[in-house]
């Protein structure tokens, strides 16, 4: 997938050339990425994908094979394949931080630009961003489930394909995990990579014993054994323990057991017994099996004595909510520097987005430093931190509130201009910091994962009057 | 992602090292991939991504920058990091053709070569087969519930990233989408896409009609129009129809509407009295928002009026079942050129794997071609078409069953020799042929989306006797 400029729905380029050949490709417009529901019914997503989007942007280009290709589909005129030839982007993007904790209907990534190359863009900026922030979120819901204990993404093997599996390691990575068992991800990303042996190392020896006793001399002093390829308690355990025993004696400390099936529960406290009865406390208790956030949770409600957590296939493909959903749409057209705001109807109120050029201001309490609202504005609104502000229910607007004694933050910041990258690219350890900072600054209440509180977004008085405007200048009369 | 030799999972590294520290490293292996449920609740599965598997293998080797990493990380002597240095694949791969339909326990891919080799090779087999495989048999699915209607894959925005997006395109057509959306895909794969316009073309106008007027004008004979940017019936339709009128005064036929929201039973019926009464019967109505094989066979059971199905995020992410969870497993160890089978033990007994070096060989009915059953034998076994054959379940034995006059196919076929491909790398087309005759292969009872009757699959008298000796002899007495 080297080339991946082609990456877009065909209806772009369709549109792109009908725009062309009624003179109206010169137009610019302002258009919003957004999502309509927190994923996995919980109450917050984390955003992730902006390098990957940085590194799109930064490539679009049309090579002489991709032109040979638009010529053969004998669809577009002269007059449009010379404009792709020299097509790339040009626009201002404006997107909040990889790492950044944002809520439904809240612009994440703002484009203005050109709408040839606004439209262009969009499906690869959603592909991207809705993968990633959804890994990142699922990977967050995890490891809130295993509180202190450490998850390992260990997925590769069930992700939706190679891209998937890399990309969303790092994402996995970013939302909370401590490393992953993928080394491409790790060598790309710089992230922490581990893994000891499967049930073939086991099968491939005449005994589990001698299995257990070559991968011991192989790495003394790292000793992880895989207890379930037999039998976990009859024979796994016991030959477990037999090597670390011969370890000791020979200076070396073992690690851990890893199990990989059966009952968690009961083999976890089993294997605990049986390893402290034998002298081994430290010596730690590796869990995998389709785990998720709330398997993890309940194996902990029970006292399961499992110290970290192998999670893949359900995280690695959000595998109970495998698309964030994330749309784009027209927000504004720029006309004389001013923007016309645009929205598009629907008998769903929900469903309507919000026009304008837009920012979102969070506002944080200045003593606790915990966020309060989010307020959904004009980019040309500000919103002063010296005065109370009450805020209201974008669709229930009789529920309001006053809040006070709070500071305030931009939450889009500048990534291109004029197509060039004015914004940070920031490692993966920066983001991860990211968001262990951005939890932070939220009420637990707002994150937990089931039945969470609503964190509030409300839109500003000027950007509800506008929305109201509109609706009322497109309703068909019924 | 260009050079994906390094996704594999770190174990795989780890044990590596440890059969070269053993000074096991030239142990032939044989291992099998395999899956041990047919996905979405179905009856069957398409296998798909053998082109991408070839494509993985025939790359296998390291950069200098992927050994200056591996170096990096401390874990890897020099002995091991110098084999890494040549690292190829020598060994043999056996697989049953793209597109074919298989059934769980089967093995799909078969791998005999060098230990290290074969161990190196499973996470990238697996991600590409699961995944491609997965959504292969979710586009027949949906593809069924459409009947003859054309399905259009619709999903890239909403694929898990760029990759996932394009290959997951291609397995959709293989199996069975007319097209996609995706033009990446279109010109790598060559295949058929299309698409017209979306709601931001209708938002960037005054109005709906001066947009629906500036896209015929550009397409006047392949006009299709997005009617529900405002308000389907009261203004989407009527203008429309509007527009539809003036292109044929102007010597042009309309080819159709798109309706993306709403109430389709109730919409598509009322648009289709529309446009029936303004004289355009031969007018297509495509829709599409959130569609499946359970959405269409119930519009389709209420006689919505929908001529063409846009499918996107349920079908690109396999949402209902997003990962086939396909396995990989050490099924014979090559000693003086015999197989010494192996497998992995299990308290559930449709976990245990099937042993030794195997074939998979299919007996169709010699009158009708249908399949009747699949036996799951040794390579060196061969079913003598001139004889009766009496099957049995592998589990319950007593069940039997006594098939006659049939022909047998054997179903993996080699892909890899010592390292070169000797199968052949099929086309796009090619596989997506393949699927249509595998459907009429098999009685429909198979296939069908929902409660499918379950499709025989045995063991040779040979392979059971095998595995219940291993059984026996790897069970610990309790």
């Amino acid at each position: 997938m080297k080339n991946k400029t082609l990456y877009t729905d065909f209806y772009q380029l369709s549109m792109m050339q009908s725009y062309v050949k009624n003179g109206l490709h010169n137009q610019e417009v302002v258009m919003d990425m957004f999502f309509r529901k927190n994923p996995h019914g919980g109450g917050y997503c984390i955003i992730c994908g902006v390098n990957e989007l940085i590194e799109f942007i930064q490539n679009i280009s049309f090579n002489d094979e991709d032109i040979a290709y638009f010529k053969s589909l004998g669809k577009f005129d002269d007059e449009f394949i010379d404009i792709l030839k020299d097509f790339s982007f040009t626009g201002d993007i404006a997107s909040v931080q990889e790492g950044t904790i944002m809520f439904a209907h809240e612009p994440i990534v703002r484009v203005r630009a050109n709408i040839l190359q606004a439209l262009y863009i969009e499906t690869a900026l959603l592909s991207i961003i809705n993968f990633q922030s959804l890994i990142a979120t699922k990977a967050s819901r995890v490891c809130m489930s295993a509180g202190d204990d450490m998850v390992l993404e260990f997925g590769s093997r069930r992700a939706q394909g190679l891209e998937a599996g890399t990309l969303g390691a790092k994402a996995a990575v970013i939302g909370g995990c401590f490393g992953t068992s993928n080394v491409l991800a790790g060598k790309k990303f710089d992230i922490k990579i581990s893994g000891t042996h499967s049930h073939a190392w086991v099968q491939s020896f005449d005994s589990e014993l001698e299995a257990f006793r070559a991968y011991a001399k192989a790495y003394p002093d790292e000793t992880i054994l895989l207890v379930d390829t037999y039998d976990t308690l009859r024979s796994g355990i016991p030959n477990a323990i037999k090597v670390f025993k011969e370890l000791r004696q020979s200076g070396h400390e073992p690690k851990g057991i890893r199990i990989d099936s059966g009952d968690l529960e009961y083999l976890s406290k089993k294997a605990r017994k049986m390893l402290d009865r034998a002298g081994f406390e430290d010596v730690k208790i590796v869990a995998s099996d389709n785990l998720d956030e709330y398997t993890i949770e309940y194996l902990k409600s029970l006292g399961a004595k499992i110290d970290v957590w192998g999670v893949g296939t359900k995280l690695i493909t959000s595998y109970d909510y495998p698309s964030l959903g994330g749309v784009y749409k027209l927000a504004a057209m720029v006309k004389n520097e001013t923007f016309e705001p645009k929205m598009k109807m629907s008998e769903d109120p929900r469903k309507m987005n919000n026009p304008g050029f837009k920012q979102v201001f969070r506002l944080h309490d200045k003593e606790t430093s915990k966020a309060l609202a989010d307020i959904i504005a004009l980019e040309s609104e500000s919103i002063d931190e010296n005065k109370d502000l009450e805020i209201f229910h974008p669709l229930y607007t009789y529920k309001r509130k006053t809040l006070k004694n709070f500071y305030v933050k931009a939450l889009l910041e500048p990534l291109f201009e004029k197509g060039k990258l004015v914004g940070k690219i920031c490692t993966t350890d920066e983001a991860k910091k990211r968001v262990k900072e951005q939890k932070e600054l939220f009420w637990h209440e707002y994150l937990r994962n089931m039945k969470p509180a609503t964190y509030k977004v409300d839109l500003s008085e000027k950007l509800h009057k506008i929305r109201q405007d509109l609706i009322d200048k497109n309703r068909v009369k019924k």
